[in-house]
């Protein structure tokens, strides 16, 4: 995926300020994958998920809501994580052997994962305790 | 999910006939699965996944196309099955033992899947045959 702007499907335009290719994922502290339709498109990203992997092979924090897990799935780093996600997409982290929990926040060592916006503040809560 | 009008995205309405409680699968031939943002709604609704048990138990002809499969998923019925799908579930379908296929159309006994809208006629021309 590309640097440049992004426009939101409620019309809120981003910039991306970076290219998944050229990013250095040693020069981050956290991973933080949001939901949406983005997901079915960066886990075909092989670039984004060397990401993904880099994060947990080196314990960082990463954080993903809705169907953020999506990524986490294809990057294959799901397996045995407590975890929760979107309900729409739950039989499909469970399928790839995660331990889903219908909770608003669930914390599996490096892992922040929450089920929809309702969940943000638990989201955003646990995510800044483990970047201290 | 309940009888009446349904909208789609693009403003169109159809009339959903009967509610998958109500439904009497063996009254049917064939089970058809399409995509959308559907498959991620039905797949939680435990009549549907009742339906599509059914048909798998009795071998009779189910077809999905694009995020079709991911009720194929939740109802346990893909694993081991030759199938496809829309690209962004592919890991997903993988993850839950299906032998993905990168095909316009994949037929595996009583399955018929494909991978988007640009698949319907063979899509359609698959499912037919399996009716005759």
């Amino acid at each position: 995926m590309k640097r440049g702007p992004i426009t939101g499907k409620r019309g809120y335009e981003i910039n991306a300020d970076i290219a998944f290719k050229a990013v250095n994922p040693a020069d981050y502290d956290i991973l933080v994958i949001s939901g949406g339709k983005g997901p079915e498109k960066m886990r075909l990203d092989k670039d984004a998920l060397e990401i993904v992997k880099h994060f947990f092979k080196e314990n960082k924090p990463v954080a993903a809501i809705c169907h953020g897990p999506q990524v986490l799935v294809s990057a294959g780093v799901i397996k045995g994580r407590k975890a929760t996600c979107w309900i729409g997409i739950r039989d499909d982290i469970i399928a790839a052997g995660a331990l889903y929990e219908d909770s608003e926040v669930v914390v599996d060592r490096n892992l922040v994962s929450s089920r929809n916006p309702g969940d943000l503040f638990a989201f955003g809560r646990e995510m800044i305790k483990l970047l201290n």
